[in-house]
């Protein structure tokens, strides 16, 4: 951060979860222009490409055999069925990244968090949250794209997800987009300054190692 | 933080601390104008006015006697003997702006930091640095008001507290003021967001108390 490249920094991963309307998606788009250098794990699924989607860019689209021989190779460091349909994180991708000294950017389901933290990974784990349930339904309701029983089923999934979000490190309300963005922002910079993280690449005459 | 007073938010505690020249008194001067709200704690000590202070703002200004007092009165949270004076925070500000949901900031020693560490505080603990060793004593003997005897003891001071900061929770380098500042500035933000402070803030129907 002060002007020279360090070698023993390692790559930070930053888990962002939501249950589905608080915002996660817009969040990490946000996020990602304002962090040039982070980097997002694209996730492998087995659910069909939606309109104005695309191929390695939002997710790697298999089939459920490959998604399947990817599980039986161990190939995930997390994977989960939501609504149907799997989705994983390709464990080589995160273990290069945190190598390579780059940061992670994964935007994953409360499911994949959740194994992520069991498996004792070293990442920052932050939930969005929205601001209450009504606000939550009208959103979901928004979207025009969901029947009134899939949102149901969202609302229900939610409700679960949310009263289990104690075991992340952050709780971020998504009220007004700009101020959710700048908590998660704020988080961001704050982790890479936490002593753990930075010691390694202080100078060596601080003794501090 | 959405527009909401909210009656279960505790005060939260940053204390901030540093070896002299890294910056300190700057940076927290910055955090201060950044967060309107945010209080600082006027410390007491022993020490003489210096030319442009002012009792009240800068510190409580007391006698050797008064000081002793307020000790044997258990009357602080923390104190310490630096360069020969005595500085002490006082418990009761400390509690009451807890209680009252104000959030604090308080610019002490390494000693002080430490025993309000071991006593158990439940703040936010953050420690600056100098970029290096050679910057720190360029910035003692540009201040022309120290003489050689006196960097020498603030650079022997400075390098053992710095090999002790790991205790500290974040370590921000300030080498450049603005950088150092925005740094400080997000990880009060963040520390905002951690899980066990707001889940107290949050709607009850999210049932995560």
């Amino acid at each position: 951060m002060h002007g020279k490249i360090n070698m023993n920094r390692k790559g930070i991963l930053y888990i962002i979860s939501a249950p589905s309307g608080a915002g996660k998606t817009s969040i990490c788009r946000a996020i990602l222009s304002l962090f040039p250098v982070l980097r997002q794990s694209i996730s492998y699924t087995t659910r069909e490409m939606r309109h104005g989607e695309k191929e390695g860019r939002d997710y790697h689209f298999v089939s459920h055999k490959a998604f399947d021989k990817m599980i039986a190779d161990s190939a995930f460091a997390e994977w989960a069925k939501v609504h149907g349909n799997c989705y994983g994180t390709a464990r080589a991708i995160l273990e290069q990244a945190s190598e390579e000294g780059t940061d992670i950017l994964l935007d994953i389901d409360y499911q994949g968090a959740e194994q992520l933290r069991d498996s004792g990974v070293n990442g920052v784990f932050i939930f969005i949250l929205p601001p209450d349930m009504t606000e939550l339904r009208k959103r979901l309701e928004s979207r025009n794209t969901d029947d009134e029983k899939i949102i149901a089923r969202r609302m229900n999934n939610a409700a679960g997800e949310i009263s289990k979000a104690k075991n992340f490190d952050y709780l971020v309300v998504n009220d007004i987009l700009d101020q959710a963005v700048e908590k998660v922002r704020a988080i961001m910079i704050a982790e890479a300054s936490r002593t753990e993280r930075i010691i390694k690449t202080l100078p060596e005459e601080f003794g501090l190692k």
